[in-house]
């Protein structure tokens, strides 16, 4: 399978440090090329505007897993995590493109189902599925989804934009989307080994929900527009708080404190916690999935946003000398690591 | 798995029965979407030229084998038949994203070579790597490419427009790709049963390449647009001739007849073809992979190409009521039948 005899394993690397080393290699060479790999979409100079374009693969076993998770949600989320990426850069998503590779234990109905899921986002995101393409899999399925959107020249928001002093942001509240999946995990696990039990999700069901139907934050971009607020940068949550501020951070060239007793989360996200003896602060930092918007505005813009019920502000930005810290409730910063997901390990 | 006890199975439709399934539910919305699903590539008005985006998957075990198909070809083809899309739109592509999902049996070293490919394909057709998705797959490898190009609005080539007429054109030889399939399979079978054979291929150097490393006709679309000629209407030969002249006929609302005679084949693949037992024909039409471009111009264009090397002039657009036909060796007409991939069957 390899060229050479030397073997090195993905794992060594990592996802990031994976793409770190392949767009390490590649050089742009057309001039409306304004921003490539590294980012949470590519950036295109259309003249009038900039164009947006991001990808997403969702596979199953994976990220998914149909034994829980309805093929109509499964469809809406695979456009929702897409349009969130377009959002992430302060932008508006216009299409999409969607592709399924799938076997044939697929029947007609359950590719309606999954493309009900899709036509649903459309219209939520007012987005257009433009392509894609439909093949045989000899495994299971695979979704590979690619959004386009647009936003004005002056108004996108970089990962790489953070200035000292600047407010970090999140909207909505994080760890849910994770406390959400172990739930269906362990529902699945009874199933296996009791198949007449029934599972118990009542009181589950907002964490179960924001597993199985995250939204893009397009309400977020559209009210940042309509306040006249540039977030300096901005990225989506979908690895965990820890690891997008720390991409923040890094491609900023900044340092930041978060402080523990600002980090919003759900009543019904801490108590699930509690239930599996989680740690509710690791749901948080590092659950994923979330896709609310991490993002970092001026000391001026502050006043705008203050009072506004659905935007957190959970740090500031520091000197790269600082680090990165999670300032406790009892006032000692440790150091923030970033956990995210590794699918290769 | 469905949300209905209902069951049809995916292959009573076919792949393109599917796409049009999907397509009848979907409406377009936004006012800079000129063309969605149902040519090579979606055209999004982009004010002073129009956007083209197309979409492929390639899956292991259905669209490669690893046990003959060295990664950097792969990589190369997978930029390669993207591209194509976007040259049978008459247009020039610029950017690509490349999505992986790939199990940890493949290496760093593996994931270079493919990116090598990948890399080599940008600098062939000038464009660049903008962005992806890598991830993890409990089975296969998995590719999806997304490929972006421009056109102006007035050179935009659809499958829709073939008139009366109309000049049939092709461009290089035809059916090579699928004997080199044929050859690759041989020689696996071969290896199979006997893993001391080397494996035969010096006199099949051809065919073999035009199986593992087929190259997208951009140099045709450049002269075109140096010979200030607009094609009708245009695709690229994925799924075969017969197939594709299917795709012009049905959404031009027109017949047509090719003739046996004119169909461009390299001596290797009829050699091939007759060393298989095979209907050298049945590889021309049926055979696909070429990823040459089909396409229809007008009678007054025929004087600024009909000396031109590599373009074959295969037949005319007729009437609908014509229907589509192989006009034979002896003069009779066969109607032409659409045999295509379908990896559902």
């Amino acid at each position: 399978m390899s060229d050479s005899s030397d073997r090195t394993e993905i794992k060594k690397l990592g996802e990031f440090g994976l793409i770190d080393k392949i767009s390490g290699n590649f050089i742009n060479k057309n001039s409306n090329t304004v921003k490539g790999i590294g980012d949470d979409a590519a950036v295109l100079d259309m003249g009038t505007h900039y164009q947006l374009i991001s990808t997403d693969m969702l596979v199953e076993g994976i990220h998914f897993d149909l034994s829980y998770f309805p093929l109509h949600h499964l469809g809406y989320k695979s456009v929702a995590v897409n349009v969130s990426d377009i959002a992430a850069m302060n932008g508006i998503a216009e299409q999409i493109t969607v592709s399924l590779a799938l076997s044939n234990r697929f029947s007609l109905e359950a590719i309606d189902a999954f493309y009900e899921g899709v036509k649903a986002a459309c219209e939520a995101y007012n987005v257009d599925l433009v392509g894609g393409d439909t093949t045989a899999s000899k495994a299971g399925l695979v979704i590979s989804v690619t959004a386009i959107g647009k936003v004005e020249k002056g108004k996108v928001a970089y990962r790489s934009g953070a200035k000292l002093n600047d407010i970090i942001c999140v909207t909505g509240d994080l760890g849910a989307a994770y406390m959400g999946l172990q739930v269906l995990e362990r529902e699945k696990q009874v199933f296996l080994e009791n198949p007449d039990m029934q599972p118990q999700l009542d009181k589950y069901t907002y964490i179960v929900g924001r597993q199985l139907k995250p939204e893009a934050r397009m309400d977020l971009v559209h009210e940042l527009l309509d306040l006249n607020i540039v977030p300096s940068s901005m990225i989506d949550i979908s690895d965990g708080l820890a690891s997008e501020l720390h991409h923040i951070a890094t491609q900023s060239g900044v340092g930041l404190n978060i402080h523990e007793d600002k980090l919003p989360f759900a009543s019904a996200m801490q108590e699930a916690a509690i239930e599996f003896k989680l740690d509710p602060n690791t749901a948080i930092l590092n659950g994923g999935e979330d896709y609310e918007l991490l993002f970092t505005i001026s000391q001026g813009d502050f006043e705008k946003v203050k009072n506004h019920p659905d935007i957190h502000f959970i740090g500031y930005i520091n000197e790269k000398s600082n680090g990165l810290n999670l300032v406790t409730n009892n006032g000692n910063p440790i150091p923030l690591k970033a956990q995210g997901w590794d699918h290769f390990s």
